[in-house]
């Protein structure tokens, strides 16, 4: 997904948010708030925003001299994740459909995304999102690709989230490696938050190969792009991998929920819709039969 | 009032808004958004946000060759604002306390501003102000200040608030200058505006001498200077002016509603309060009275 020019002055917002994590200093704020400024005239828009975002959250580093901002606000919501997790799972045996319950479970922790938003209430979006209608929903697909692969890479966003992440792999009983990003960005999961949830117990963690807040292909390792283009079947977390590989022709499902109104209108829903969608490449068949999109 | 590093995600937001307004031409849309990104890097913050927000639109008038990108918007609060007009003036008389329900329809009509929202329901926010109480509630000094004086100076805001500001001026029954911005800018009241909503019939229409969005007295023309230096009451309305003018030592009473975080918290109001402060430095002495903000 390009980027849109509403993006900018969310970069800003989000650069601002930030720099006052790094410092209460006005004056470093202000000059991280310039640096931006004139990154942006030089950015060509199609770039993909986690593209952009990136070379943002480097100069908030670099300006504040602070290598981790989120540091503090992921080991947070990581153990806030933790503690919730002896629940979800408990729950996921209730319910009439375990797989489904924890793919809106893996859905709910994508709220835990300080690039949009610092300020949520965890538990009510879970309780929301368990019950909440799907604005696109391939689960018949998701679960048929689920069905012929035996091994799964798991592509994460979040700290925090990935505990969630974990709850749905545990559920899905396939060989799994799951990706984090290789350095700190934003609140998105590192090896460090993969182990703090266990993701070691339940799959092989991969590294992405780059500090961007999503999967790019251009700045991936070669290991990465090895089980990227051998994959039969690819989980995508969060909006970032969906703006990064919404055009790539790999067997990809994207479980998300839409946190603005930009992504929203890339995917033709609403703001605050969540979605679990087979890519447009991806070689699993569509279903013939009728959809439910709640249990 | 300074302007606040949040204000500067916002003046690109706004920005892009404008941009959008005078052009469907996306690469002119993101030379706009590119050259307020250059502007804002040779800014200095201790500017009051309308000086910020004037070169800001300059820029949007430049690169889009459009002199008035609002016209047609304020064209058509104008229209709708004449429409309410009878209704409004009949609803004055029917309440407890004409004055204050003048104010607070004055106040209202401060919902009319594009440079915060061009998306509102003006019929819902006048039911919501004529019964909201008064974060700031300054009446009962507002009410003595007028005792004591024939003349007003009335610090126009927006097109389409205007025809709510002749309602006010029409119940103050006092000699009054109506001072409007010297040129087009964002959806401010120009002469044209006021003389549309009738102002020519209740008061004397001056010009600020300036395209601020906002009485900025650096800019301000000597005939109203004379005018703001000399007046014994002024009111004046909307956030630009607040601004501008929070810190000047003359008699003036604040009329708005606080449409955004950032001065909500300079106010030390919330977002969506409506305010009748008196300035800082206004000789209106304090009332010793207990104060009911509704009527």
């Amino acid at each position: 997904m390009k980027t849109y020019l509403d993006c900018i002055p969310c970069f800003f917002r989000q650069a601002l948010e930030a720099a006052r994590m790094t410092t209460s200093d006005q004056r470093i704020q202000q000059k991280v708030l310039e640096e931006v400024a004139k990154e942006l005239t030089s950015i060509p828009l199609n770039s993909v925003p986690p593209e952009i975002g990136r070379r943002i959250h480097q100069i908030i580093r670099r300006v504040s001299d602070c290598p981790d901002p989120y540091r503090r606000i992921k080991q947070e919501y990581n153990s806030l994740a933790l503690e919730l997790y002896p629940k979800l799972k408990q729950r996921i045996q209730e319910e009439k459909d375990p797989l489904l319950t924890a793919v809106r479970l893996a859905i709910a922790g994508n709220i835990i995304d300080c690039g949009i938003n610092t300020s949520f209430n965890l538990q009510e979006e879970i309780e929301l999102i368990l019950r909440q209608d799907f604005a696109v929903y391939d689960y018949p697909e998701f679960r048929r690709a689920l069905k012929e692969t035996e091994e799964i890479l798991y592509l994460a966003d979040n700290a925090g989230e990935i505990v969630f992440d974990r709850i749905l792999i545990e559920q899905l009983q396939k060989k799994t490696i799951c990706v984090v990003r290789d350095e700190p960005i934003i609140n998105d999961a590192t090896r460090e938050d993969a182990l703090y949830a266990g993701i070691d117990q339940v799959a092989t963690i991969v590294s992405s190969g780059s500090d961007a807040p999503a999967t790019l292909l251009h700045l991936a390792s070669r290991e990465f792009l090895k089980h990227f283009d051998q994959a039969k079947l690819i989980i995508s977390k969060g909006q970032g991998n969906y703006e990064a590989l919404s055009e790539a022709k790999r067997p990809i499902f994207f479980l998300l929920k839409a946190k603005c109104p930009v992504i929203a209108r890339d995917l033709g829903c609403k703001t605050g819709d969540i979605i679990l969608k087979r890519s447009q490449h991806n070689p699993a068949k569509s279903s013939a039969l009728p959809r439910k999109s709640s249990q």
